[in-house]
């Protein structure tokens, strides 16, 4: 039976060559597959990095990748971190950490080259290779770096011999004397475990004896088991197209990608033909030269001559991906990507959050919403987890989370200075009042009576999202009043997967969400929508919890509410957040602990500031409502309208039970 | 943390007593939750029948059993099984089946009490008791019916010491006496995995030297481990008041069910009393012995006397639930429970398809919908998982389905004789279209040429569903045209859950359906067919197979496809029906040998009409078409217009390719 089931399989296969239409996956035309970064549920979430280049090849989509290097400081990282999920966005197919071997690069220092790589992978999500250079090194150390690289989710390696420490250099007996032996020694130590990636030189290894050496130690480098290589960078097409035919000639058949460095400015461009040893072509030192203090129009230049080389490139058809230098740079490759047409402006979600690219994540596609403004503090805190849930969270898919005491870690600190935090939510707060104004003005992107926008939250670390801007009036109406709203997202009834605002996963799907809101409020306010809540049985399910974990609930059987799902053709149904009652009582005391960590330390032991927000820490409720009516119009900020309503009432009129009509 | 999360389900218990709306579950008030028999997805459907019992007393919801005997003969069987079907539908809490020693009770035979409480389990899904005697009997015969009844999924035994056979029985030391011996049996040998019910006596047992000596023994059973009584019949409300009261006196403090004797004969009365050895009391043998010629009217009689009692019975606040010996037979118990208001006159269906109350199965909620129509097939090819899918169906989920040798097995069989299905289905037939014509006249309800209706067909046992009868123009139309339709449902989106027609799953929840049609046709069509689909990528999806298993689909990667999903208040998602690419091999060798066993073989061998169905089963197709467009007007009728419209289409209009326009 199950080989029927194969051979069937195999005749579908041959079905798919005499029928376009019906060879691609979820509906996608392979044209827009190519331009989704990582299709949700597919074989690109599960497959290695070297099937992903050969399925692109075989389809024909183009790719490119970034180069980044470590940074030097802890604020340095936060802000590669950021430019991470900005350029991962453009839909790269994977990027590249340098190995910095004067940066203590496997450490687990913030900025080591190995912690940023796992960064990328697993915060990021971003498909990554991890470089490592093996001169000077002992195969134990090296076996270590590769054994912490793989616990670390890294699946991806590139293998270099790197610059001799000091000139007394020489090679080893047995030891890592060329990239070759490093290659050798992942496929001893790893088997197939990583995807190997070597480096070419267009022009020859400045230190090979001749061009046809340095061929002849590449063609060694992939038959010791490399899986494609990136090049060195290069100033003409033809210096690339050239070693592509050469590399053929001898029998190098895996994909080679080009090294493509725009020029961004005199001195770096200096800098980095000394380091290579390369020489600058004379067409090029020509129209720089005149301009070589006019950094904008070198820029410029570098953008045009990038862009030109790089069609060059594309034209030849040798070439299935561009593999950037970027320096750390975001505005020039984008800008080649841009001209180039390969920047994807307005990326498909595979789901409506973040994926890690960890591989114990790969079938992970349900996560409870509580995280949605910190999807870094929930990977972190899950990263212990043996499985991820997939398909339905269930009642026992909630093994512990991880300790709170880390959650400082530098990834979840805070992009702004204590300072601009001060200017955003207030030197001096006088009562709960100024509060409600700092979560007012960050909803209105109105300036604060100081005259500073409040650009964050200690739950919300960046702007609010396009689609909680849908929200913005009732949102502000109940902040003003004392609903400390952190998160929220609208009703849905079947919008196409593709809407702008609020659409994900494959084409030709439908996108659906139940109305949720969450917020702070006073024990006050909490009484009175307790009443409130019961005119709206069962349509309303409501956790209410404070910071001692007194929590009242109306969840049938303490089970989890699906709140964003999706439909699609030739698939199962997807269902990526639920409000889950167990891991809210894990949120509750990240949640609660962000006003005393974030905020209340800005200012002095026992001042009327921290002793403000320390009350709020005490007293409030942390409250979350969904809307299980989908299809009818939002009836939460009705919701809290009958509790202001009911607050607003003399007390004569409040009966206790209920609200008298 | 998980101290904290287990403190906080506390608090909520405490607080669901002062907000009475806040405490039921899926948003369905207790009233309504009484009149699903089997609420899916909540407690109720992995509860122990006496955990069952104990949350309807503690919510006041009244329930009622069913009592059948093993039939005599193999069609017997057939027939019982579709009343378990039909008064199952009415919402019993359990049924039971007595335990008859002298048919082989034990036995697989097809009319054993194991067989027939074992079909009532796993294929009717009905909570289910069953009767086991132990007079006369070995302890290894006895824990061989207990080990044999665990391992068929049945979970509760009424204990019962049996009639002695002969004359000179005596106690045996050792040896199982009385009930409580086997009580004490099954505690000893099987702890707490069955539920155990005895037999109370309301007027004492027949052989007890006194009422009081027998409450003492039924004491006994209920200290030895007994869950809840089920009384002997009785006539007079007040005679089982007593008894409770008696019970409880003494310390029974169980739940003890009223055992409700509807008379519905003169003979079947007097037989029933002498073998309890009973007394009818005066006022009944005054009103029936005038009329004991004239069966409607005692009958009649009957219903109205039981309908009195059991009104003074629930009145009187001591009764939970009634039980009724039903003599097998349906009308008299419907119409009591009808007049009590207690019969489920349109059942909720907690899921679209029947669930098995198999324990094994009891997380079971996803299906391939190519079974809709033979769910007990389905139950019986997949009885030997090991697990069940449940929340997604998976790629991995399907291990293999039992072979077709055993699928004439009793509770498969047509109820129809060979004479009727010829009948229907025609003495002879000439060509292919008289198999068209069997569909067209099955779908349309309408009497063939030789008059007689065609009420089942070989894939569908039953007349056509209330649902698809929604669809029977279109498919009136189109078998008459040889696209032999055997499955189909039309699209939905989003129904209440309450729908008549097309609702299932709890309250207050949306129901939706991507439009399904599965057909035999032939490979002419199909190559028609197959042009015609390419106009139709992505929104529609297709599996095309004929009998040796040749397969073209444009299934994404051998995905299943959900087409059946609900949406409810604080749940995830439900997806009960998906199409499975990998089980619909495995249900096209059903399909197609449905031709052969259950309709080429009602001819001779060689006939002609053997011939044509045969050729069909050599030579047809095997179709099915999902349109992944839910929101928009089904458009699988489109895709079947157009394939006849290109076949009626002079040749030289038709490229190889595709259609000209």
């Amino acid at each position: 039976m199950v080989n029927q089931v194969q051979r069937v399989d195999g005749n579908w296969q041959s079905g798919k060559s005499d029928s376009s239409g019906a060879s691609n996956s979820g509906g996608e035309s392979s044209k827009e597959s190519s331009r989704c970064s990582t299709p949700v549920l597919d074989a690109d979430r599960s497959d290695r990095l070297r099937d992903k280049m050969l399925r692109r090849m075989e389809s024909g989509d183009r790719w490119f990748s970034l180069e980044f290097f470590p940074p030097r400081t802890a604020s340095g990282a936060v802000n590669l971190i950021s430019r991470f999920d900005r350029m991962g966005s453009g839909g790269p197919l994977f990027i590249d950490i340098t190995w910095h071997p004067a940066g203590d690069p496997g450490s687990d220092k913030e900025t080591s080259s190995m912690m940023i790589a796992s960064t990328a992978v697993n915060y990021c999500g971003l498909e990554t290779i991890l470089h490592l250079t093996c001169c000077n090194q002992t195969k134990e150390k090296i076996t270590g770096y590769l054994a912490k690289a793989k616990h670390l989710g890294l699946k991806n390696i590139m293998a270099l011999r790197g610059d001799p420490v000091g000139a007394d250099w020489e090679e080893e007996e047995g030891g890592f004397n060329y990239a070759t032996d490093l290659v050798k020694h992942i496929r001893s130590e790893f088997d197939d475990y990583f995807d190997i990636c070597v480096a070419g030189y267009p022009t020859g290894h400045p230190e090979a004896e001749s061009y046809e050496e340095d061929l002849r130690h590449l063609k060694e480098k992939v038959d010791a088991g490399a899986d494609f290589i990136i090049t060195q960078l290069f100033f003409r097409a033809e210096t690339f197209l050239k070693f592509v035919r050469d590399c053929r000639k001898i029998g190098i058949m895996c994909p080679i990608l080009p090294g493509i460095f725009p020029i961004q400015g005199y001195q770096s461009l200096r800098q980095l033909v000394k380091l290579s040893k390369l020489e600058v072509p004379e067409e090029i030192t020509r129209v720089i030269e005149p301009i070589k203090d006019n950094d904008a129009a070198i820029r410029n230049y570098g953008i045009e001559q990038a862009v030109e080389m790089c069609r060059l490139l594309l034209e030849s058809g040798e070439v299935p991906g561009l593999h950037f230098y970027t320096l750390n740079r975001e505005v020039a490759t984008i800008e080649v990507l841009r001209q180039l047409g390969m920047w994807i402006e307005d990326p498909r979600r595979p789901l409506p959050w973040a994926m890690s690219a960890h591989p114990k994540r790969k079938v992970e596609d349900v996560r409870p919403i509580f995280w949605a403004s910190r999807p870094k503090s929930y990977i972190y805190r899950t990263q212990d987890w043996d499985d991820f849930p997939n398909g339905r969270w269930g009642n026992s898919s909630s093994p512990a989370f991880g300790e709170l005491n880390d959650y400082y870690l530098f990834y979840l600190k805070s992009k702004s200075s204590k300072d601009a935090l001060l200017k955003m939510w207030g030197e001096e707060l006088t009562s709960e009042d100024s509060v409600f104004e700092v979560f007012t003005c960050y909803i209105t992107a109105q300036p604060n009576h100081s005259g500073h926008k409040v650009m964050c939250l200690p739950w919300n670390d960046e702007p609010l999202a396009p689609e909680t801007n849908l929200l913005k009036d009732e949102l502000e109406k109940v902040n003003r009043r004392g609903v400390l709203t952190i998160n929220s997202q609208p009703n849905i009834n079947g919008k196409p997967s593709s809407d702008p605002l609020v659409g994900w996963g494959p084409a030709g799907g439908y996108v659906f969400q139940k109305a949720y809101l969450e917020f702070f409020t006073s024990s006050e306010n909490v009484n009175a929508l307790l009443k409130v809540l019961k005119k709206y049985e069962p349509r309303v399910n409501y956790h209410i919890v404070n910071v001692q974990g007194h929590n009242l609930t109306n969840a049938p059987e303490m089970q989890p509410n699906a709140v964003t799902w999706g439909i699609f053709p030739g698939r199962e149904i997807v269902q990526p957040t639920v409000v889950d009652p167990v891991s809210f009582m894990y949120w509750k005391d990240e949640a609660f602990a962000l006003w005393i960590e974030q905020w209340a330390k800005l200012y002095e032991d026992e001042s009327p500031s921290r002793m403000i927000i320390k009350y709020i820490h005490d007293n409030y409720f942390l409250v979350n409502l969904v809307d299980n009516d989908f299809p009818l119009e939002n009836c939460l900020w009705q919701v809290i309208d009958d509790m202001f309503e009911l607050l607003d009432m003399p007390p004569e009129l409040v009966t206790d039970g209920a609200v008298s009509e």
